[in-house]
């Protein structure tokens, strides 16, 4: 047999002609050009090896771009990308950030949305669904679901309208086995069990929302593929098809370790080793292990603090070893973020002292619930924000400079912002200690900067800003990580000999009218927070000082979804380095 | 049999005395007493009137309040405050407002939340349970869920948590065979399989989630309840109790219009006859019947055009007749805020042209869609918010005035606030007429105002306001339903011969900055908008506003969860009305 030239695969066109032997082919290449690209240059590497069979499959059945395949999350679709224009992008180093790492209308007709959030892939494809009918379509519209995202709210919401659409409505359930971690939730019993018989058993999940119901045992068998694909194109009612895929298949390292490979970065190809292997020595240490250890200690200390995540244990520090030293003191609920801020509700209301760590752009799926189950009725729970930044994830779909102007703006929900790890661990300490109030704390970036000097409280329930520098004329409040450019403007400033007043503001959800009651007769006060200036801290110091002379300057972030931004470059657009805080300053004194 | 004095019933222990013929004669009282107060009073019959016995025997059984009952929405709630020290509040006209609506932990020990919005009983009861197993507790935890609240989301997350608990945890799932309206989705096809069998049936979808599954085919039979409730009673792992109730039950009326008698004004008990008949002559036109009127039209001219309610079409002013007009162009996802958003934005991708319209404080449960599926997306949806206003409803968990912060600070959605029902039609034309762009259009109250002056526009998609009265020195700027009184208060200086600018902002998610600009010299500028102020218009008008010489007033709402409050107290309070506004105006300008 000879090669595939990857480079002749322009369009899923391409592969329609092939016959089942060099599909096989097609496949092996393109996982091995996967693992060289994934092994240099890091991605999503399970999610991507364990679907190659089942892309092609899809493409060589379903005519796409006509036919309409919605990927969920969409962090399997490196194989999609491969067949629909873009191989360049995994073929040649020169060009692997060519592409991002999710489907990208912008990048293809056969992209149809820009996803990374979990869940959603079924009701948007029911909305395709639903536009074909109204129109009198005939294209077929696919929702391609991983087992783990179906544990999150929308994707049971979306389930249940699509059952209801009785024409063409096709749920390709990938189940490998796996969310990020290991599956939490009742539904994976009966997953487990439908694998076990070889889709045989009830109950079944999908029949009782109203699905039929077809099973793939072998989901990486491209004959097994192409067949079921075959037998539900252009079915006339709703059906899910449920394929057992193997994540990470072709990758034995990523096949055993599905947890830690799920998402890595560069990795040598025969031992899995990391290619940058953190050096605890030299590596600065995060907000994800110093969280870890600090609940770690206390869960030891207190059997009634429990730590709680929806799906990214990870994140929160909390990798198999520790999630095993915490034991029933550590719940996943699966991806699940309102239930993950309930069940803290429950908690706290039943007596525990519960902790649930969040990334920044995955909390804002439980506005609802901080609200009305935590905030109106002041259950005593404890959120970390992690990523909470725009040093945080760079993606347009992951973007970590919302969640001020989310939480801050509910009544009775404390939000703290640290600005170093004493104060993270202060406020930790106090919230957790604490019996009153729901509190958000929202770690300072990811690396964790010490500031010895830092002042810490007792009790962080009234907001008291942290006049760390009494200066004159300028003011500058630096929130969370934006104090320590805050700090070194002062610092620049001092070198000038221009005494600036330096404040920590701590709390970002109250305002210290003390505090700024003082600046009022000031020139200049500067706000910088890291997160959009809309709906966030600077806009309300602005709004309280208003009828004042002190004039007012916030510094943040455009309310603008920024794709794949260069940190630097974002920083100096934003006039958020110490030397652009200082020129402002120094020209407001004039 | 002697009658029942209901004065005597204080808590659970007294009825936990009687035998089943006195249960049975404490069902007719309490239901006899609810109609009396329903009838004179309004609120929710239906909910309350088919959980009467089911409430009792869940008292009777179970040990409240050491056993811990959540009850979704709890707007069936009526029954359990009667038999728990409340019963003057249903007996004693002159107390009928001594109670919430909703359980209310202020009220009693027995209420565990303050809970409103649905589906979130399931994930609260399983953190309580959690809670529980932490501290060794034996205590039975219950959460009593609605048919119509399981298709919400996290109903889905929290079953598939609470399954895996282990340990006693008891599912009721009240099945009335009823949303507010009918139910929508697949599931609810197995639920009436269920009924149908006795609970006998596969597929079943508690069993699929990990449930052990009950069944009550007379769910207003007390002797049922009562033997399947201690056959629960502490039970070591997750049940799903499924009850068989009549909605409405013993108001045959309610029975038979189970629609219109979800929740109701005060009526005749014979004819079932609102007592405060609307008149279409003298009563004020509503946004939700302008808003219906408006749609069916669109609808008919185009077969794309496609309604989308989230369980509530009355809200949308869509009755059963209408929806019959609207066909397969009306769509009801069921209580499933989430998919709603996702299933307009599928329609806007497959070229439809989907309006969605929601409750102000129900759409909060949908911020992560609004803001990936939509915003990021540039999906050109239309979005109506209703009730977002403080003239809205004025329960603590159903306020209004949160949805300017938290839809006007995603970046590309555009938030339009109308001032009255012509710049409304206008906005909604328009918007449904284009196909680039993410709209929220909130309806400025609920009575539609007219304003033949105002000036429309062509094209909303760019921030322009309208400057409605030149002045100097002082600019009054009126968002929506603010805009009147700004107006009246213009009115009102310009009889002291003040000459004030009036401006319609129109757009509260971005910026005019030439109008901006052009009062940058001016005294003072005071904003107004119909929601909290933290997060919202007035403060981008203080911030970009912040360097320049004039001052900024932003008027608003506090950032705080009001109960039923009196809406001119509130008004007073925070300086919103035309008398105040302009005695604002003029004390800026000595």
């Amino acid at each position: 047999m000879e090669g595939i030239d990857l480079s002749e695969i322009k369009s899923p066109a391409d592969i329609r002609k092939m016959n089942l032997s060099e599909l096989t082919q097609l496949a092996a290449e393109l996982r091995g050009t996967l693992l060289k690209k994934l092994s240099a240059h890091g991605g999503h590497i399970g999610p991507n090896l364990g679907m190659v069979e089942a892309v092609i499959a899809l493409h060589y059945v379903f005519d796409t771009p006509e036919d309409k395949i919605v990927f969920d999350v969409s962090h399997q679709t490196y194989p999609h990308k491969m067949i629909t224009g873009r191989m360049e992008a995994f073929t040649d180093p020169a060009h692997y950030d060519d592409v991002t790492g999710y489907t990208n209308p912008a990048e293809s007709e056969y992209d149809l949305y820009s996803l990374g959030h979990t869940s959603s892939a079924v009701a948007l494809a029911a909305g395709l669904a639903k536009a074909r009918d109204l129109q009198g379509g005939k294209e077929n519209v696919v929702a391609v679901i991983g087992d783990g995202s179906l544990s999150g709210g929308v994707a049971f919401e979306g389930l249940d309208y699509g059952a209801t659409l009785g024409t063409n409505f096709i749920v390709v359930v990938n189940d490998n086995q796996m969310s990020i971690a290991e599956n939490h939730g009742g539904i994976y019993a009966d997953l487990r069990l439908l694998r076990n018989t070889n889709g045989t058993a009830e109950p079944n999940l999908f029949r009782a929302m109203g699905y039929a119901y077809r099973y793939v045992n072998y989901g990486n068998d491209l004959k097994s593929l192409i067949e079921m694909f075959r037998a539900v194109k252009d079915i006339d009612h709703p059906v899910v098809v449920h394929l057992n895929t193997m994540k990470g298949m072709g990758l034995p390292v990523a096949e055993a370790n599905k947890e830690a490979f799920h998402f890595s970065g560069p990795f040598d190809l025969k031992s899995g080793a990391p290619l940058h292997e953190d050096n605890p020595v030299t590596e600065p240490e995060d907000y994800s292990d110093l969280f870890a250890k600090e609940m770690l200690q206390k869960m030891k200390a207190d059997s009634k603090v429990v730590t709680i995540t929806a799906g990214t244990p990870g994140v929160l520090g909390f990798d198999k070893a520790r999630r095993q030293e915490a034991g029933r003191q550590f719940v996943d609920v699966g991806i699940a973020e309102q239930a993950a801020v309930d069940l803290a509700s429950g908690l706290a209301k039943g007596g525990a002292r519960p902790v649930a760590g969040f990334v920044s752009s995955f909390l804002q799926r439980a506005y609802d619930q901080f609200s009305q189950d935590i905030a109106l009725n002041r259950q005593a729970a404890t959120f970390v924000v992690f990523y909470g930044s725009m040093f945080g994830m760079n993606d347009e779909t992951h973007l970590g400079f919302f969640d001020i102007a989310l939480l801050s703006n509910i009544p009775d929900l404390l939000f703290l912002a640290p600005t170093c790890k004493e104060e993270f661990q202060s406020m930790l300490d106090w919230s957790v200690r604490q019996t009153e109030l729901p509190v958000v704390i929202r770690t300072p970036g990811s690396t964790a900067v010490s500031n010895p000097e830092i002042k810490v409280l007792d009790d962080y329930s009234k907001p008291q800003y942290e006049i760390v520098r009494q200066g004159a004329d300028v003011a500058l409040i630096g929130a969370g990580a934006m104090f320590g450019f805050m700090s070194q403007a002062a610092d620049l400033l001092a070198k000038e000999g221009v005494n600036v007043t330096l404040i920590n503001p701590r709390n970002l959800s109250q305002l210290d009218t003390d505090a700024l009651d003082a600046l009022k007769d000031y020139k200049t006060v500067i706000t910088a927070e890291d997160g959009i200036i809309d709906g966030g801290f600077g806009q309300k110091v602005a709004s309280y000082l208003g009828e004042a002379p002190v004039k007012v300057v916030n510094l943040g972030l455009p309310k603008e979804f920024l794709n794949r931004y260069d940190y630097s470059e974002l920083q100096k657009r934003c006039g958020l380095t110490p030397e652009q805080i200082a020129a402002k300053a120094m020209a407001s004194l004039k």
